[in-house]
């Protein structure tokens, strides 16, 4: 039998990541490769207590088919938490998803057309880019600095479908937009008449101070609003749970739906009423401090280790919140080709080219610093060291 | 802001479905129209064990992210259960899905494209148009009779990326297909070169026999294998999992892993840790034939109401296993129509128009037995036929 595979199936690829996890997944590699919050932090305890509420008050609603907007007191929760950010929203504007990386399915669903442009910064978060890739987008790459993406570089995005901005302690590159910056591309957006899709799944992860407020805030996701806003329960709960979010200005909202409908019918009910049992009294108010905290110490360990161990010509920003480094060598070095002999050496990492719309940019490395402790970090950051220096 | 929307979001249409449940859920109407399994025969107390089991033993990789594939044993278990249904496959080629409606997703994601043709029953899954519509497919009807698609409208298929079929207790039409149908379908749609997806929702619920071998033990799933396969747990567990599987042949799996990964990383760690601790002790072995049972009871019920209060004129086959009674009323009467008179008297039923790729068929309705008691079927089919046989 000769399956025909349709044309967009040719942009579906393997994850390189997923290579390069497997390949640290061996024993004695300490990994600074790997995107995942550390399991230290899932609050095993109060989801405990909430499966057992859930199945014992309302195990027939809990089980059984739902609607595919979400649940209610969840889309609540979620409209007033985000109004507390500082980004008006009603319930009736909240789709949950299967994680937030089906928000990004259904945002491409909608809204992009084979050939059509999506802007995106450079780097950016690998899972949109393979979100979006199925539906042939050709990927405008945005220019930016330490503070983000450039405005005059969004300003030249006009006629893109939407720009794919990551405000927050972006994965990979850990940068977070100022404030001024973040009016600045609002104002770009609004100027070129692009529609922003704002991800913000690190938000809460922060180390010293809250983040600006969403450029969703600025743009608006109301009637006539200007933003598409993700967010997700993977960072401050558990990522097991595939819990997400989309706000959605109602002249797409229903689009939204339709596709969520026709992807899963409606992320799992059970997980959404045990989060919402988990978080409806506050218990996030005590509970993601303790990991900001944790973070915040590995962070410092990576940094003071980076300071240490770095020869000459690596530069990097400390990042005030989320969980990676962002790593320039020195423009001659290949982080790819460097991989095996950091394997060698005992630690990961993930090469940056594959960040990029475009790949390219061959000399930088994305670093974890939450799932090793401090001491595995200055194991490895040494090891690291010792590498580039005989590169 | 002006968003423009992909030509595809034009195929997505909100569900009239979900209208009618919407219509039906007043007080004191008894609906039939309900797609759900019943809530009485969701395993709570075993879910109950599991979840705090898990919780106790597993805690950090049930609740972390998890491989795109699924976890392995659930894997295992479902190609040791397919095997034993006469499916042989391995448990590589398993990928385990948010629902099966995902694997109707990621099928129609990687396999059509804009203008192919795919060809389905007539009438078919509702839920199976929405997912493949937004790839928009052309939809070629199979004609067929009560033992299902005729072998040579699979033929004249020819072309067809591919043959969507659903051989056991089909919603909406309740048919299970014959041993003998089966056959000279995989046959056609092999001599025509037309890969299968086979859809499996049902299968387990029979009443009285276990339904013929799999189209896909036929067609094959292995290397050179013509057939896809989709199965779920949400009607012999609970649908509020979400939880389902594709079996694919290794020339097609790789790319429907791809689009799983890109469409939501994976499917909650959390719930298959649990449906496997659910399961994997041979649980639904004694679970299942009490749903079979239930089932089989209210079927008899529903029966008997139709032979009692149906006019003539109105025909039906009766269903051996499933959840649905499907209607042929006189050529004259249009069932959505009907709907709001039959509402007014107390019961609600599923136009089945919608489920047709083309529309028409407006002579005939879906009704349900499993979620009324039988003494609930009984008064409303007594209220049908009334507003029949003033009709």
């Amino acid at each position: 039998m000769s399956w025909q595979l349709a044309r967009r199936a040719e942009r579906l690829n393997p994850s390189t990541i997923r290579e390069i996890l497997k390949i640290t997944e061996r024993p004695g590699i300490v990994s600074l490769a790997g995107g995942l919050p550390s399991a230290d932090t899932f609050p095993v305890e109060a989801m405990r207590v909430a499966t057992e509420r859930v199945l014992r008050e309302q195990p027939r609603e809990a089980l059984q088919y739902a609607a595919s907007e979400g649940l209610g007191p969840l889309r609540e929760w979620v409209a007033a938490e985000l109004g507390s950010q500082g980004l008006q929203c009603e319930a009736g504007q909240v789709l949950i998803t299967t994680g937030s990386q089906q928000g990004l399915d259904l945002v491409g669903k909608v809204l992009i057309d084979p050939g059509s442009t999506v802007a995106v910064e450079s780097p950016t978060y690998l899972g949109a880019l393979q979100a979006f890739a199925p539906y042939e987008p050709e990927f405008h790459a945005l220019e930016g600095d330490g503070e983000g993406p450039r405005p005059e570089a969004v300003l030249a995005a006009r006629g893109a479908r939407f720009v794919y901005l990551l405000p927050n302690f972006q994965n990979p590159s850990g940068r977070c937009v100022s404030a001024e910056r973040r009016h600045a591309l609002v104002d770009a957006a609004a100027a070129a008449g692009l529609p922003i899709v704002e991800d913000n799944p690190y938000g809460d992860l922060w180390f010293d101070a809250p983040p600006p407020a969403p450029l969703s805030a600025r743009a608006g996701v109301g009637e006539g609003g200007g933003a598409i806003y993700l967010g997700s329960f993977s960072k401050v709960l558990a990522p097991g749970l595939r819990l997400g979010y989309v706000v959605a200005p109602k002249a797409i909202y229903p689009k939204l739906l339709q596709a969520k409908q026709a992807a899963d019918l409606h992320t799992p009910g059970f997980n959404q009423r045990v989060v919402f049992e988990v978080i409806k009294d506050g218990f996030l108010r005590e509970h993601v401090p303790t990991i900001r905290a944790r973070y915040k110490r590995q962070r410092d360990a990576m940094s003071a280790a980076l300071d240490r161990h770095m020869p000459a010509g690596t530069t990097w920003q400390v990042p005030v919140g989320g969980m990676f480094f962002w790593l320039q060598l020195p423009v001659h070095i290949d982080a790819t080709a460097l991989l095996p002999r950091a394997v060698e050496a005992g630690m990961a990492f993930v090469p940056g080219s594959t960040f990029f719309p475009h790949g390219g940019h061959a000399n930088t490395l994305r670093l974890s610093f939450v799932t090793a402790s401090p001491e595995q970090i200055e194991t490895a950051v040494a090891a690291l060291g010792r590498v580039l220096a005989a590169a």
